[in-house]
């Protein structure tokens, strides 16, 4: 329900800032208790480290210098003890350059996602992202007002001739020096579950260093927030370790997928001129995430029950994802395209010929057989390259146990195996 | 050390982000190990309640659901839980009409005045502001690009006529159309230490009333950080307390100063239309503040254990006030004025004749003799009311033992006695 402003004292931030339309697909569920929700992309209750967590904090809070300080304030970039070992794990894992203070510690990557938007977006300005791509980052580029322009992805994920295309027509409408961000996720990506081919990454950075030589300064958001959720295939380094001089690429990760969300913990790593303003942004916002939280991430890493978490969580999304693939390989016409994703919490589908935006015939059969998804339409930006596919979904196996995964694969399969031309 | 920018895609709000001055007075405390900082507006680590935490945590992570819920995710607004009982305690406290969705929990109060600022101000719309006031706040206000017009305080807080004189400005000045916050604290402020009288607070809300029928709306902001380190003398209701239709007024609170600033929450709670756009705001920067230290700050409320460590810390502060403020009175000389607190951490004190700037003489011997307060400048707007006072200083208890306090109020009465006029 939208309530009426006219008159009152709101920004234009503000008046551009959306309900997000995922919020309406969970109060769905919300109402409807009996409901397959496999939109949500929630982590795996189940596989959440209690034990662990419970452990750490009887001995954090034991040692009284170390309870102190983790219970007053801290300081604004975050822990250095967590940075010094966020930045040690990400040296093994080929950031060969990583150094804590080049590292900022956020509530989740959502917050370094915000900030370095906040720093670096204008009205008007433009941010290429791949399409289709993180919805809720969608909501915070439409706030700012930002010009969102799609770059075409396939199942390999960003397309790199499809972003030369979309740079080259930047400069043929005089607006290039209006880009500055491209924004990308490199690991199993929201939505499409696809995990970034290594000579992609080297293509696509081959695009962008030729594009700074050519124009205006701008940066490239690695987003790796499913990096730790590989679960086969091959390991590839981060897109940022193409960028040693840390001065291109400022990467995002997070500690909600593999350990706990509930600590509302994530990271960037990027060059420093741009960490700085985002260090002076989020002294305005908060003055530095949970110190607390930080204080027990900081000693899970240390004694490595993160590592244990991540792996504990990888055996259960390997099974479920197994659960839900497996189903819709049995229950779904040939016809419907799968990407079988190989990381990550989601698979997408696309089903020819058939529409499946919110409130189309096929969303509201589904929904009366209980089985809710996310259109794909929330996923594609207002411009995309060519027309928008309408016949796609994201199917999330995080929360629903394999049994309903099953189930709702089931039940879609009727209803698409009635609809499909 | 400020980096080049030149040419680099930041926003024009990253451009006006400052380095808080505060950083540089705390940088300077860390170098000097030795530094007996008045400064630092930090909490009493001895007072943190580390024993109910540790009891809490582990309570909640051996009972499976509680656990799982609290190592999830949680929603935007803040735990379901945490919200009713919070709006329980300020039903009880005098506002009669709390209800659950009319708060938000945010990270520290910090966040809500950050999110409430970006919900409400472009860049060129004006705030009054008690002057002087929380300088983080006006950190934030510069980086919205807000003109920020100082409003005359005394020893009492907030001056009325002041505010009436200022409103009255704008009127004539044709800009009371951008006036989109008046904001104050209302117990025991910071820097001042001045808890707002109960007349003063009808007043105020009188001249708030009268002009809201006058003209624009606007909102009025009641920062309530210190609400409870009350230490004696009377305890006002809320100036929210005289809104119960919940539309003129939006009151910050926080669990940093009285519980434990390391879980990082805070609150506000306001009319539903700024909440509403604050909430989406809110979605795009963390979609939620962490629900593992949410889950904790609830149980806390349950059990009492809240209401035991506000006690202690405010035992603790009392003797440390006295501390303070019993060595400034038996070492400075009686022309020294002081306002002393009945509340809160801070002592304002103002010492005419004396130049108290950041790197003026005084500032320079104090630094000397390794005794560090926060000049009044940094507190004071840039649009005072009147000449700006260079002669004060706020000292902090906060954080000093009793001794420190004593020894560091001696040293700087030998400097004050020997540059007073």
């Amino acid at each position: 329900m939208e309530l009426s402003t006219q008159g009152l004292p709101l920004s234009q931030r503000a008046m551009r800032a959306n309900i997000s339309p995922i919020s309406w697909l969970l109060s769905k569920a919300l109402e409807h208790p009996n409901m397959i929700s496999l939109a949500a992309g929630f982590v795996d209750g189940g596989g959440l480290p209690s034990g662990p967590i419970a452990r750490i904090c009887a001995e954090l809070l034991a040692d009284g210098g170390r309870s102190m300080a983790a219970l007053n304030y801290g300081t604004t970039a975050g822990s250095p003890l967590l940075r010094e070992l966020l930045a040690e794990q990400l040296r093994k894992e080929g950031l060969s350059s990583a150094k804590p203070e080049d590292l900022i510690i956020s509530n989740g990557g959502q917050q370094s996602l915000f900030t370095l938007t906040d720093a670096t977006v204008d009205p008007g300005d433009i941010v290429l992202v791949e399409d289709p791509t993180y919805f809720v980052y969608l909501d915070v580029l439409r706030a700012a007002g930002a010009r969102v322009i799609g770059v075409t992805t396939d199942e390999y994920g960003l397309v790199p001739e499809a972003l030369e295309e979309r740079l080259e027509e930047l400069h043929q409408s005089g607006e290039r020096h209006r880009l500055r961000l491209i924004y990308l996720m490199s690991y199993y990506t929201n939505p499409k579950g696809v995990n970034l081919p290594w000579e992609r990454r080297k293509r696509i950075d081959e695009i962008v260093r030729a594009e700074l030589e050519r124009g205006d300064s701008f940066l490239v958001v690695e987003d790796a927030a499913y990096r730790e959720l590989r679960l086969e295939g091959p390991d590839e380094p981060f897109l940022k370790s193409l960028d040693p001089e840390n001065e291109r690429i400022i990467v995002v990760g997070t500690f909600s997928k593999a350990f706990a969300p509930g600590l509302r913990l994530g990271w960037c790593m990027g060059p420093p001129w741009v960490l700085d303003r985002m260090a002076r942004l989020k002294g305005n916002q908060d003055f530095g995430s949970s110190n607390f939280s930080q204080a027990i991430m900081a000693h899970a890493m240390q004694e490595g029950s993160s590592v244990d978490a991540a792996e504990n969580f990888r055996s259960r999304y390997r099974s479920k994802r197994d659960a839900l693939v497996n189903a819709m390989r049995e229950f779904w016409p040939p016809e419907a395209q799968i990407i079988e994703p190989h990381g990550g919490l989601y698979a997408w589908a696309s089903l020819p010929g058939i529409d499946t935006d919110p409130e189309s015939e096929f969303f509201n059969r589904l929904f009366e057989k209980e089985v809710l998804y996310v259109p794909g339409k929330y996923c594609f930006c207002e411009e995309t390259q060519g027309p928008r596919p309408k016949d796609s979904m994201r199917l999330s196996y995080g929360v629903a146990s394999e049994e309903l995964l099953r189930e709702g694969a089931r039940r879609m399969g009727e209803v698409i195996a009635d609809m499909m031309p």
